[in-house]
Formats: structure tokens, C-alpha cells, sequence
């Protein structure tokens, strides 16, 4: 299958292509890089050198149209709508990183996002990507919009909860923590190392647009509104998110009956592992131990003084937190192996 | 006034030291510690070269009592049940760093250590270490308790919530996030470097007994009972904390009134600093800004949709979490100044 | 092939499990670790939970000798002198990554690791791993010894300038700066977390032992005594290694011809890549773009001033600077594709 | 005495006048920042809400005339020209913290720094601020220019080797590793924490600039030319420096004999500490325990078999590289104590 990648010189466009070069059964054509254009790829993305000899391109929808099959647009939330649009009108499916055609409900643009949608009805075209869930609706899309690290991370763990009506619908805290390559490639004074490093550095505690996507699963998961009460942090590491959801249970349920409702949901699951172990040291989620795979490791823990529920749920915010699952549902839509070009074990220590 | 430290060798011991040989007011006597009796401070505190001659040497009760006016112990819990009845029974201050008589009630004990505490009637005498709630008690106390880090800088946050009865009792989710420092100088696999850097590693999310006297105070200030929903998480830095206490407000309350709120209960409080700003990038509480001095940074936010308030605070864990509370109790005690030898500025960027 | 590896909760172990299990052509059968026999690899390498099922056993010789044709040894220096022998007495393929049988010479080990070496005939059985250099030998070796990370890196980059006696042979200073999984699985204070952040700790910045090995290997590629001056440094990363070889001119060469002779050595090395680009922000070698894959990155810069050359390498210590260099001796001996199980991209950013 | 910061938004700058700010014999009077001027001084280093009110001011030598005795100027290289000359022409005393007036001889800056020097006669009124080789010269200075964080480093460490005549003079490399801070506040896409953390980065290894520095003085404590090989690495910490010099002796000389002369240099020293003791673990000079203080704390190993001795020196370069060196500069021309406010501990752990 031929691959264009639009907006290819940023962490997560850079990500998808690593995965790409090793995967059996695609090409990538097109990279595309406004800033970057006529420039060799390696010179943004030095780990890939030897790996390929493609140049970063200007978009141009015709060589797009005859060179590509697929493309993924990795470009900052705002700038995805007309491009998306674009391509699905020439045919061509499209995987979307950005937040653009993550909402169903063009509403909830103005909501959250601040502008109103110019494509509302292109919203429903586009299937939510999340694969543990979506499944057989990304099998046949040609647009798939996929989620947020924090969205994914965490609606992977409150999934069960919510959909077996087990906990408070009103208090739902979502407190994640997040590392340096999540907030992309911007040149500003507070992502600078000195500023960044050794930060735990709370960002948009209330109302942050994420919460939007999350708010959006669960409710249809749910069937009904959920509030969702969402937190993000960033902490001192590069690579890997934590979601820590602290739910509180509605019915008197223990340990045991609660990792059955888990393992129900997802014991056929490739990419998530439940992760539980009374010795050791990895007794609950910790990105340290996914980082480099598209899993996504999810536990919990019981608080029975206080009918708490806490939800744990780590994974690799460039991998199943955004290219990796991108390649997921590239294989879903094309009927390949889902696991093709991303099987990585973690890499640990690292 | 003369000083000895028991428990020397540790981060906390350390600290108190270097805190200590350049406070105004005191000379440091003695400091043992079991395994290094017989050694120069400098070679397990290697900072401290050129400041001390000081030599470790196992703990003597007479020397003590003829040396010393009061003590600080920072002897791992459990360890320090003897040791503080002992100086206390010979008419020495006390200033405890570890939990062993921080709670009130003995049974509490039973229930978030698994121990019966031996003198119980010596937790009656012991004052929580708080100056900014329990400043005149500690005034007049021959025994200081010290609180964890995660206890004061979670309580000095939710303290105005409780106390002017705003916040749902039931939901009050404490989500902490410390550094390596604060797990003491353990040597096990799991802290050392190459499998603790990189970490988000949730430790004890249900049950953590720090819970205990989180709810001692909060209850006191309540004046009921009051529901804490605490998990500790390591992440990869060394000193430092942030405390997130998400919380659910039971009154229509609007940013400016809640500023009101906090700055009544601490615009006099010199260790103390309200965090927002709407321009720059210190918008809310982080330890990255706070480490090496002994304030407690504190602010909020509020999401409205949830009727959530989340108060945020962060403290270097070893300084206002440790040391430099037990600095402020003795200033407090000894009627010195109350920031004598712990008004330093933050050490930034570090 | 069927493959045993003894010595498996180490760093290099995992390591060396973890590559293996995704190799297309071996089988993993035995794993040992006298520590953790009995239990699964997993709780001991997290990573790998979901990817095998292994457990861990004691080392047996029978057991080995019915289920492996090669064994790779990842025990401690000093405890592989006997394993070894008895494997290879036993016919079984070694691949050895402690530095048992690097040296040649058994006076060697007299000088750098204080011991009589109790097997000096194994000495010469024994081929030095390195595949760029002694690529012929490894095709029909029985006993490959790798390499310290140290030793490969280095010796990759001053190899060319050697071979080509266009260096001062009296004046090599080989400034090396490593992570901390370089230092394996000890459990001490000063690799714990708070203690070993933050570092640049020189340790045995004359005489370290790995001098030994690199010396052996340049004095034979210089057909005469070279002087090796290193000096290792910890710094505060978990993966990779630079070497900072600092080597002096005896010829006028300029940069061009410089090149000229490294592209000689390694244009067909699949693992070698040369480094240097006046744009862009990875001008010279470092392990940040080679961590997760099995390059040495190589270049250098000539300080014309002081007839300076300034051969830079980097690698992934677990990978090139041990198990990935392992692997590609394994594919070399075994006649399987060099790159088999090792030609992963590095992972960026982490 | 009053003061005035030129270029106070930078981490220098910050520096200077959190130290500035519990200094006890000045007043900060202004503090200018032309990007800035206009906004609280706490909007931009938030360590020192609550210790002041001051606001940044556009530069204007009329009030600066009016309200300073002496002024730090922390600008860029380049942007000092001019200012540092205005002030002294006013009768202002200076300590310039750039490389502008470093340099004696006006042709150095174009070898170096490719610029024709526009003030060459000033450069004869500038002392080059290392107080421990030049404090009879700073006491009657009225310009300072304070060396670089790398020149002072390393120039401690190798004063007594040069003045001592027992080093070869051919071959002194000094390979230097740095935090982050070390490269001020540029935001670029280099020095963002995603592409930051985790480098060990090789940067300039021939001709860096401050070799000018470096070998300027050590001309002069050698009375002849000497050959400075310097190389500096960028590396994963916010703050501190280690430079590691390989130097090759020229005598037989003794680690006992060495000792003497290090001390003999430096024993009335208050920010010399001479590290090295055969137990514990701190043996060897390292940034790790300096960090927050004024020391540069210097050691060295002998390597017999090539005559070698590594000198190894470790300061805080916001310190003793930088803004530390810049008070104890002021401290030494206003006759006050050379310790008044500089005088602190190292921050450890941290």
C-alpha cells in the first residue's frame, strides 16, 4: 500500500514513518513539511538516517492523489480541517492525528475548541480510533480520527466501569501525567530543558479540550452523561503517559469480580495487558515499561475505606497514544494483521 | 541551643544538618547513626565537606542529655517509638520526623501500620508539626511531631476548603506525585537509577498510610468526618512534591471569592505563597519553583462543569516537607525567629 | 536454533532475552538466574510480560547441553570462568559478554583484574566479538567474547586513525560518558535514584580495567604498543554511551581525506553510521538518536590548532555495546543474516 | 551599596540577583530587560515571588547614574560592547558576565570570536575575574569581566600543573560536560526538553571560543604559549559542570606530592574544596555536590602507565561559574567579606 504523511517533520508525523519504514506491506511516497520542504528527512529526524532517503515535500494534492492510497495528516489541531477534507473528497482514506474530526457533534467544537466547525457534516464520516472499541466501525471507514494520549489512555480504563455501570457517574477524576514529547515540537520558554526538566507542572487543570473527546466515549459507552473530571501534569520524562482515574464504586464489588469484568473486555486484546502482581516491582501501570510498544497496560487498585476505584492505565504517548495506534487502524482498515510493524516489546531500561 | 540529630545519615538527617550549620541560633552536638558511628558526616554527606567536622556516633542517652537542649529524630518509622520516650522521659525537646507519634489515637496505629503502639499515653503529649495550624500548641510543646510531606502539603491546600465547610465531604481525591528523595535512602532494585528514572510509578493507590493523618487533621479542622482518597505516585525527579486535591464544591463559589478565602486564612503566613497568574508560565503550584526553600506554593482552579475544585500545592519535600517544617517547629519552640536559617529562595532552574 | 542464556535478570540478560524473542530464527529454551529460579522472566523484566512465558531455572549442565546448541553467559566478571569452560568443554557454542576470555594474554589478567586466569588455553579459543574487525574469525568461533560497551565504541572509532598510523601513538585520551544501566543490577547507595541523578561522576578515571581490552585490540590493529588513556563518567542517563577520543595528528590531513579513510573502513557496515552535517542539529555522534538500535554512530572533527582529531562514537550500551552486538555475532556464526533480530530503528525522541 | 542588573531575564541574570536579593550590604536598584521591561521580575523567575517587587525597566544610563554604584551586565556576546563602555565612561564599576571584555588582546576577539573589538583600549582596564589568581588586581578594579563557566572550571584545576611547570604543554585536553542552564535561555529547537533530555551532545569539540579564554590564562601562568585542546558535551542535568583534564607530566611526581602543591595553591581558599578520599563515594570531584553553592571543588588521579593525570574540577556553573564568581568579585572590590552572600551549602539531594 502506498503512505503520504502530511506534516511529517513533528514528533508524532516522525513516529508514524519510523513504524512505516519497518512495516511489511506499505510504502511511503510523500512527507510533506511546509517549513522543512526539499530538506532530507533524516536532517529533522536523525534516528531514521539509513533508514530512508525520502525529502520533505510541499503538500500538492495531485501528487498525493497519485502516489497515495493512505495518508496520515499529523498537523496542529486547526490546521487538519481543510486538509482532511480535501483528501476524503479525492478519495483517498485518511487517518487523522489532529483533535479536528475527533467530536461528532460540531457543537462541541465551539465548546471546547473555540472556532465552529466549517465541515460539520463531515464529522460523521469519521470514525472515533480507538480499536478496543471501534473495531468493526474502522474496518470499513475512510476516515479515522484518532484519539489523544490522554483520551486513549484513560477511556481504556474506565471502558469497563462505565459500560458495566459499576461506578458514580458524577465523579469521575481523571489525573493523568504526561512527558515532554507530548506537547509536540514547540520552540517555547517553558518547554526549554532547563525550564522543563524536573517540573511536575500542572497545565489547564479545569476545561482542558481533551476532556471533550473523553466526555464524548463514555457518555456513548455509558448511554448516558458522565462527568468526566479531568487533570493533566507534566512530568520530567520524554516518552509516556500515566492516567490515574479515581472512580467510586456504586455496587459493594471486590478484587476478584473486578478483574473478571477486565479480563472480559479484554483478554483478546493484543495490545493491552492487565497488570497486577501482589510481588515484584511492577505491581501496577508505569509508561517505564511500555515505552517503544503500542501497549497499553492497565490495572487497579480498590479502596475499600472510601468505595474508590482506582484505575490505572500507562502507555507510550507517541505509540498507542498516537502513531502506534494510527498503524493500528491503518491495518484494520486494510485488512492486514493488526499487529503488523508494531509488535515491539518495551524498551527497558531506558 | 545546643542540638544533637538522631538518625544523621539519612536525607532527612542530612538536611536538618545542612539546615542547621547555618542556623543563627543553634550548635549541633551530636549526630549518630548505627551504621556509620565513627565516620565524618561529610563521607555520607559529601555537601557538607568544608562545613563541619562533625563525626557520626551511636546513640548515648547521657551524652545527649549533658550535650544536647533539643533533638530531632529522622529514624525510619517504627525505630523512633523508643528513642523519643526515652528524651522526652530525660526532659529533652523532641522534634520527630517520623510517623511514630503523629497520630493521636492509638488504635489508628493498628490500622494503618499494623502495630499497637506502645505508649500511647505519649501520642496525648505529642503536637502536630504544622506551625500554620498548630502554631500556638507548638509553642508550648516539649514534643513536635513532624508530618510526611504528603500530609502537609496536601493539608496547607485543602485546609481553607474544609474549614470554611465548601467542599463535598465524601469526594476529596488526593492524587501526590514526589521524588526519589522522599522514598529515603533505600537501597533496593526498584529505586536505584536505571530502573527508577523514566518512572510514573503509582505505589499504594488504596490504603496508603500517610491517609491516616491526612484525616486526623482534616477531621479536626471539619470537625466531622471527612472521606480522603490519597495515591502516591514516584516520578523522576529527586526533590519535590505536588500535591493534586481534586474536590467538589457544595457552594456556587467564584474564583475571586475563593482567593479571598485562601488569602484570609494565609496572607500572614511567611512560608506560604498563592499561586495564579493568568500571564508567564508559573500559573499554578510546581515544585520545579520551590525547590531548595521551605515555601509551600499553593493555588486552584476551578471547572464549573463539575462543580470541581482542584487545589494544587507543592513543596520540596525534604525543606517544607521535612527538615524545614522541623527548622520552623524549633524556631517556633525556641522563640527565635520563625524563618531564622530557612528563608532561602528556590534554587532555580536546578 | 535453540539458545540458553545464563545469567538472564541482569541488564545485559533482559536484554539479550528480549531481542531473541523477536529473532526469526531461534527458539529461547533455557533462562537462568540462581537469584530468581522459579519465577517468571516477566516479574523480573516487566517488558516482556505478554511476549513469553519463560521461567526462570536453575543452571543444570545436562539440561542445557540436551536443549541448546548455543548458550550466550551474561554473569558478572569472575563468574563466568567456569561456565564457560564447562559449555565449551561440553561442545556447545558460547557467546560470552563478561570479560572472562577478552584478554589474550593471561598476564593481562593479572594486571587489570588482580587474578590468575584458571583456563589460560581457553585464552586463545576465544575470538574478540567485534564483527567489523574480526568478522572472519567469529564465522568459525566456538567462544566469542564481546566486548564492554566501552571497549566497542571506542575502538571503532580510533580503528581507522591506527590502521592508517596517522595518529600519535603515545597521546590517545579516550573521554567516555555513560548511563546508568552500564553499571548493572547493583544494589548500592550510590546507584539509587536520588544519589546517582544528577551526576557526572567520574569513577577510576585512571587505570579502569576496560583499558585492557581496547589496548589489546589497537596494539594488534597498530602492530606495535599504543597508549590508551581513558577515563570513564557516569552521567544521568539510563541508555547509551559517547566516547570523546581525543587523538593527535602526525600527518596534515584534512577533513575530507579524513572521511575518505572512515568511509574506507565502514561503507559497507550495516551497523556503522557516519555522522556529520554542517545544517541541521545532529552534527556529531550522540547516543540520544542510536538508543533502542544497533548503530555505533561515528565521526569527528579535526582541531587544526593543536593537530587535534576528535573521533566521536556513539552507541546503545545494551545494544552495540553489548546484546546487539551479541546477536550479530550469533547471526555470523550461525550463518544468518547479520541484521537479523537487530536492525531496529532508533527510538526518538525518549 | 546600590545595584543594577543589565539583561535580568536571563538565568544569569536571575542568578545574580537571587543572590543579590539576601545579600547582606546591597540593594538591587534596577533590573532591565528590554523583552520584558514593564513586568513583575517574579513573571519570569518565579523563585523569587516574595522576595521582591522590582519590575524590569528598558536600559537608561541617566538612571542607572542615578541610582547604582556598581552594575552586573549579563547580555549576550556581543551586546555588552557598547554597554559595558557607557557605564564605565559614566564612572559606573562593571562586572561583565559575557565574553565581551575577556579577552586582552583586541585580535583574539577576531580569531575567536570573528568580530573587530570596536573599544580595544578598554580591554587593558578589564580584569579577568577569577579571584583566586587575580585578587590583588580585583580589589582596585572598576571593570570585571567575569570568565565562562568552562574557563573557570577548568582553569582552577590546571593552575597549579601549569604554574608548576610539571605538565607537558602540548597536550592538555580538557573535556568539559555542562547542563542545560549553561546555554541560557535560547529557545531553539535544540536545547526543547523532548530533544534535550538524554543527550550526551558533543558540541563545538574544535576551536570553541572560550579556548581563547582558557588559553589566555594559562599563557600567562605558564609565561609561554601552551596548547588547550578543549571540548565541551552537552549532557542531562539543568545545573553544573565537571571538566575532566588530561594532562601528561613531565616529571616524576607523586600522588602524595601532587597533593601538596593542589594544597599549597589553594588551602586558604573558602570556595576550593580538594576531593579525594579513598572511601565512600565521593572520591572525585562531581557537579552533583555543588550544586547551589560557590564551590569548585578540584581533584585528580594519576594513570602511572601513561604518566597522566587526570584533574578533575566540578563547580555550579550559575555559581561559581557564573553568578557566584560575579558577587565574590563585587565582595573583593567593595572590601566586603569575600563570602557575604554566597556563602551557602550545596542542595543534596537534589
Amino acid at each position: 500500500m502506498r503512505i503520504g504523511v502530511i506534516g511529517a517533520s513533528g514528533y508524532v508525523g516522525g513516529e508514524i514513518i519510523r513504524l512505516l519504514l519497518s512495516h511489511p506491506k506499505v510504502d511511503v511516497n510523500i512527507v510533506t513539511s511546509r517549513q522543512h520542504a526539499g530538506n532530507y528527512l533524516h536532517r529533522i529526524h536523525p534516528s531514521l538516517k539509513s533508514f530512508t532517503d525520502l525529502v520533505f515535500s510541499e503538500l500538492d494534492y495531485s501528487k498525493i492523489s497519485d502516489k497515495c492510497d493512505l495518508v496520515f495528516t499529523a498537523v496542529p489541531h486547526g490546521n487538519a480541517l481543510e486538509i482532511v477534507k480535501n483528501l476524503y473528497d479525492l478519495g483517498i482514506k485518511v487517518i487523522d492525528l489532529s483533535a479536528d474530526y475527533r467530536l461528532h457533534n460540531a457543537d462541541d467544537y465551539e465548546k471546547w475548541y473555540k472556532f465552529k466547525h466549517p465541515y460539520p457534516k463531515y464529522l460523521s464520516k469519521s470514525v472515533f480510533g480507538i480499536p478496543e472499541i471501534h473495531r468493526d466501525e474502522i474496518k470499513n471507514a475512510n476516515l479515522v480520527s484518532c484519539p489523544g494520549c490522554m483520551a486513549v489512555t484513560s477511556i481504556l480504563a474506565l471502558y469497563p466501569l462505565v459500560k458495566n455501570n459499576i461506578i458514580d457517574k458524577e465523579h469521575i477524576v481523571v489525573d493523568s501525567k504526561i512527558g515532554s514529547s507530548g506537547a509536540g515540537a514547540n520552540v517555547v520558554l517553558a518547554t526549554q530543558h532547563a525550564m522543563r526538566a524536573g517540573v511536575i507542572r500542572p497545565y489547564k487543570p479545569a476545561n482542558h479540550r481533551h476532556t471533550g473527546e473523553i466526555q464524548q466515549e463514555l457518555d456513548e459507552i455509558a448511554k448516558t452523561h458522565v462527568n468526566i473530571s479531568m487533570s493533566p501534569h507534566a512530568v520530567d520524562i520524554v516518552r509516556g503517559i500515566l492516567c490515574t482515574s479515581h472512580t467510586f464504586l456504586t455496587k459493594d464489588i471486590i478484587e476478584k469480580d473486578l478483574w473478571k469484568i477486565y479480563r472480559n473486555e479484554f483478554q483478546n486484546e493484543k495490545f493491552i495487558r492487565l497488570i497486577r502482581d501482589k510481588k515484584g516491582f511492577y505491581k501496577y501501570p508505569d509508561p517505564k515499561f511500555v515505552v517503544g510498544s503500542n501497549f497499553c497496560d492497565i490495572g487497579f487498585d480498590i479502596d475499600y475505606d472510601n468505595k474508590r476505584c482506582i484505575a490505572l492505565s500507562a502507555s507510550d504517548n507517541l505509540m498507542k497514544g498516537a502513531a502506534g495506534s494510527a498503524i493500528q487502524n491503518m491495518n484494520i482498515m486494510s485488512n492486514f494483521n493488526e499487529n503488523d510493524g508494531i509488535s515491539y516489546s518495551p524498551l527497558t531500561p531506558v
